[in-house]
């Protein structure tokens, strides 16, 4: 068997390389942005999230401090729930949560006559109003949280990155205008494109960098 | 709370969408290929895929083929284990396997001086030497695949779709090369772009056309 390149040695070229066009490229992005932003490319080689990622002030520090606080996360699918690094949540004692597979939920939504994704964010709502709530997929599960942050709800961050092509650019400016309106943190990506991966990515980079503030040597090269 | 569109609807709509865009782009997909296209187009909203998506002959049917007969999926992340349709899987009795996270990987890919995904990929070929394999993240898992091949291993289709900047472009080229030269069904993205959910995706559209093909009234509106 051929010897191969270790994963973190991969990954620490790749951010390299990535700094490096996102240059060339005349890409110019906040210093607060850039481990959010360099590690959704990586997850995606789309150089297309440096133009279209949008964070209302402080979002990252806002997200990574209560990250750090051990608030948990909530997510719209269970791929961005196996993509969130446990390792890395656990250190400061969150969890990661879905509930769109729970029997529960589908009686919600059958009940209420709507969408499970829109019947797990009203229960997570009730069961961890401030975890950071992480949707890459399911438009109505932003339109929900823009109702439920209408009416009082303030969670510690909102990813908003789902991806498609019926309602998704809108939910997403809904949300993000909610989040502007209410001081809510957000970070969302523009426009049709986003996904769990995306979901995770971001979530992960905040998870890393809250790390590497407290032991710059374990992952100090991150973005 | 507002009313919502069932994902039904919106999975319809958005077909239809996609669809007139590629008519409207001039992107003309052989009629085989369609389904798989259109599907990792919808989890995206990437168009670049209808171009960088690469199939030996026949693997569209010949993949189908495999799943209709119970034939597991084997992936090298718990992300796409999670995304492939488990209820479409289980129709024909087949099921999705992951080793990455277990114990005993850990010690062979130690033992061996090597990744886990490797170590995974040499596991699973003993396990289960004539399934789909669904690589959507780790370069070195699409060279071990090559190195199987070329050793003997007869997968019913490998979908070769990882993501990123270092080894990634040249693993799938080596690995379509070694499908095409050993006649092994295989699904690939070239360049840099992939990842987890396309994998899952590609996996899901040949589940839901070999569906189809028993029950054309279930989901015959799918692409």
């Amino acid at each position: 068997m051929r010897k191969h390149t270790l994963p973190a040695d991969i990954e620490r070229t790749s951010m390299r390389i990535i700094a490096q066009e996102m240059h060339d490229r005349g890409i110019a992005v906040p210093q607060e942005h850039q481990a959010v932003v360099r590690r959704v490319i990586h997850t995606t080689a789309d150089f297309e999230y440096a133009e279209t990622l949008r964070f209302t002030p402080n979002a990252v520090m806002r997200g990574m401090q209560a990250l750090r606080n051990g608030v948990g996360i909530v997510t719209d699918t269970n791929m961005t729930r196996a993509g969130v690094s446990k390792l890395a949540l656990q250190r400061f004692g969150g969890e990661v949560h879905c509930f769109m597979a729970e029997p529960a939920i589908a009686e919600l939504a059958k009940r209420e006559g709507t969408t499970r994704a829109v019947a797990s964010m009203t229960y997570a709502a009730q069961q961890y109003p401030d975890a950071v709530f992480a949707v890459g997929n399911a438009p109505t599960a932003l339109i929900r949280l823009s109702e439920l942050i209408r009416d009082g709800l303030r969670p510690s961050l909102v990813v908003a990155v789902p991806v498609g092509f019926v309602n998704v650019v809108e939910s997403k400016e809904e949300l993000f205008s909610a989040c502007e309106t209410y001081d809510v943190p957000a970070i969302a990506a523009m426009g049709r494109k986003g996904g769990s991966t995306i979901a995770a990515a971001v979530c992960n980079a905040l998870l890393y960098s809250a790390a590497d503030m407290l032991d710059p040597s374990a992952r100090g090269w991150q973005g």
